[in-house]
């Protein structure tokens, strides 16, 4: 690694720019302002970095040739896949005010992987789909299910986000309760490694016990150990009976109970549990007025919960009504609308996956990604509520929880009236954080259920984890990235 | 670190043990031959190594200090559960008779964990359980079913393994087709590393994306990157329902096809799928005569398929009478019997439970833990019998598979009358691994499905996996044991 600090920093850029147009070809290198516009910033608008170009390679060696030679100069890599991502994790670091950072990282080069989007073998026998990483989410759930099978990760970004940055990220969403998250789907990774070699670890095998669990450390990693470019997923049996309902609760507390009622007799029949609150159900129904919420929204808490089976004839339709009669006996739940048919199961689900895109027409919410184990759920929404609105008596408080996996957004909402004219907004987002964080913490919970820590948590990861454990961090990532190049300032600040 | 070659080795020693006397105390330390010996042979008396002493200590903080004593004088350390792992990985390295290796390791310290063998929280709500190390896995099972909840991993061993050793070698059995390995229900770990620092990582959520995934890190590293001192294990609803059939088919193929049927259908209610072949069968009737066979052990192959469901009322035994019936149509099996009640079905899985203690009796079995995608089973049954027969012709091929995982245990079986006049023994052994581990690996398939790596499989490990993937191993382990104590020769060859 050459240090180039004493040459001039635009003839170095225009050295890298004309390299890497060798490598992958001027058609997929972008150095536009307008080109190079929504590469580095996020989806939401609330990270814009700057990057020395955005390169488009077109294959796994193309990547590792871009990597050698970034490596090569020193210059950053921030691997990016559809940058859907909440964290800020897949544009560059923001240059921060704090002149002890600034200058800490160069401009980087962002590595998008969205033109290596093919399928390349679906396997019914042994359940496997390889996927390169720039596939949609959306297409790989289509082409399992055209074979028949489940892909189960399922998110509000599955329409743009890719598999590359669902691995990164380790990514959550309605179907953990059941499937696992994306961690326990993955079973084999190719990755580009920091100094450009390529490990192909494509296998597609249940069991293997061939020493330490390498693809482990690249799921949730967020690009800073290297770049996922091609994976073995997991598929399951397709579900074939659905039965689903969106049920109105007076308190979390009697979600929770019917939670462990179902979980105990459905077992892995119940393949949904999800929780929004009142206020939640309203914004969604104010910003996307197609979309009405299945009961009233001013009931004060709404769960959808979902039975499924893959036999046809399982009498899912039947369990579920059961369950909901008994809970609306035991005065758990005051209310339940059951989907009749796919359609408006599909309505019901459109609905919920629509929190993020009505959050954000709405306000600006702080939309922490806390997880507490399941017993405390009720009790952490009640600390958090009340400490959140004792700092900041104009805040609406928006829940949307995936409750059956102990993982709960509390979103702390500021009105665009109340919000605009807050003078330190960046203090007020991470006092509104860190309160909530260390309630979560108080309760052996986590401020990162599935989101990742990107560059928005990055100063939390080190506040809320033990020495020991940030210790062993700084130990992987130098023994994988020892120049420090893949996507600096994610997951550990710089 | 102190380096002690200089000093005379005796009395080194004997300031080990005095220290190692001072920490935890005169009772928990064995230096005589008679104490020491079960700790340093295996159980299948396959591997002898050789001690400093053994130390069994009470407490994480006790293990944290005799680790950094030996640490201090650079003495390596072998952690040790129940010792019935089948690789010589909780046993000291045997000294090699390749001179270039001996004397490479000093004797080291053995760690044995079985009196911290406490079980400290069962939480039914969130479904988790916090056991000690040292706990045996039959008494985990138990506390977990008193609270009616399954803890789903299930071995032969489960009687007198211990929790640690099945984290630290990432147990299978036979519950990973519906619940997976043991990495997928463990959620969090507590580890003394190698400096004897404690890394307190006893989350019990279901997801939490806070920076890399060190639990997964030491989960099947064999001892070699740190401790397991404790763990926070994933429960399930416990199920309720049960069928379980004993199944008569010609061959691998057939089974095959049964196995896409019933699991496109059942989805997770089909738990188990176990295949043996008829030698195997006869071997478990011969050396262990109360267990007989539910089938006549002569048919070629034998299936055990279970379903099983949380909903006692749910018909899960027509299901797989249903099934059974379509198959038998088919021709894909030839004979069933269906277990009548518990008791029937807890003789059938103790015939399958039983094989690893009748193969002892039998015996030199060159037990392989080959895997293969789903689809080539029945391939690989073929090829590496059709190998094994010409490169040893007085060999029986006993087959026992995780079927559903595509886990083969492929067994080379030597009868006693073969065996003991053969000349260079290890030699066969070696011949008879690498010849079915080659078919295994040409077929994108692993040598090592669940038992792991040990000292046995140390070479195979770098002769079958790529420069890149052995290369990122070391990486990782010198990173985190840079003196290379930790159960050294075992994953990694020294």
């Amino acid at each position: 690694v050459s240090h180039l600090g004493t040459r001039d920093h635009g003839s170095q850029a225009a050295v890298v720019v004309a390299t890497l147009r060798d490598i992958v070809g001027a058609d997929a290198v972008f150095t536009e302002l307008a080109d190079v516009e929504p590469f580095v910033v996020d989806w939401r608008g609330r990270y814009r970095g700057e990057a020395l170009c955005v390169v488009a390679p077109r294959s796994t060696e193309d990547v590792a040739r871009v990597v050698r030679a970034c490596a090569a100069v020193g210059t950053p890599v921030v691997p990016q896949g559809g940058n859907t991502g909440l964290c800020g994790g897949s544009v560059p670091l923001v240059r921060s005010d704090d002149p002890a950072r600034v200058g800490a990282v160069r401009a980087p080069v962002v590595l998008n992987l969205r033109r290596m989007n093919r399928i390349l073998e679906v396997d019914t026998v042994g359940n496997t789909l390889v996927a390169e990483a720039g596939c949609v989410l959306a297409d790989v759930q289509r082409a399992a299910d055209e074979r028949d099978r489940l892909y189960p990760v399922s998110l509000g970004a599955e329409g743009s986000c890719q598999i590359g940055g669902t691995i990164s990220t380790n990514a959550g969403g309605t179907g953990v309760l059941r499937y696992g998250g994306t961690r326990e789907n993955v079973l084999g990774l190719e990755v580009v490694l920091a100094d450009g070699s390529i490990w192909n670890g494509l296998r597609g095998l249940r069991k293997d016990n061939t020493g330490y669990d390498l693809r482990a450390l690249f799921v949730g990693a967020e690009g800073t150990l290297g770049v996922v470019t091609a994976a073995t997923l997991r598929l399951h049996p397709k579900p074939r009976a659905f039965a689903t309902a969106w049920c109105g609760v007076l308190e979390v507390g009697d979600a929770l109970r019917l939670l462990e009622a179902v979980q105990s007799r459905a077992g892995s029949r119940l393949s949904a549990f999800e929780l929004m609150n009142s206020a939640q159900a309203r914004i969604v129904e104010k910003e996307l007025p197609g979309r009405s919420c299945p009961l009233p929204s001013a009931t004060p808490y709404h769960v959808l919960v979902e039975f499924s089976d893959t036999d046809e004839s399982s009498p899912v339709g039947a369990q579920l009504e059961d369950a909901l009669s008994r809970a609306l006996e035991a005065g758990w739940i005051t209310d339940a609308a059951v989907a009749m048919g796919m359609g408006q199961r599909a309505a019901i689900w459109e609905f919920r996956h629509s929190v993020s895109e009505a959050n954000r027409k709405y306000g600006m919410g702080v939309t922490l990604d806390t997880g507490v184990p399941i017993g405390r759920i009720a009790d952490f929404v009640a600390a958090a509520s009340e400490a959140t609105r004792q700092a900041f008596p104009d805040v609406e408080i928006v829940i949307v929880a995936h409750m059956g996996d102990g993982n709960v957004h509390f979103i702390p909402m500021f009105p665009a009236a109340v919000w605009e004219p807050m003078p330190d907004k960046p203090a007020v987002a991470r006092r509104a954080r860190q309160l909530v964080h260390d309630i979560a913490a108080q309760m052996h919970g986590t401020f990162s259920a599935e989101h990742g820590i990107g560059q928005t948590l990055a100063d939390e990861l080190v506040r809320l984890r033990s020495a020991e454990e940030i210790r062993l961090m700084r130990l992987v990532k130098d023994a994988l990235d020892p120049g420090g190049l893949m996507n600096p300032g994610k997951v550990l600040p710089t």
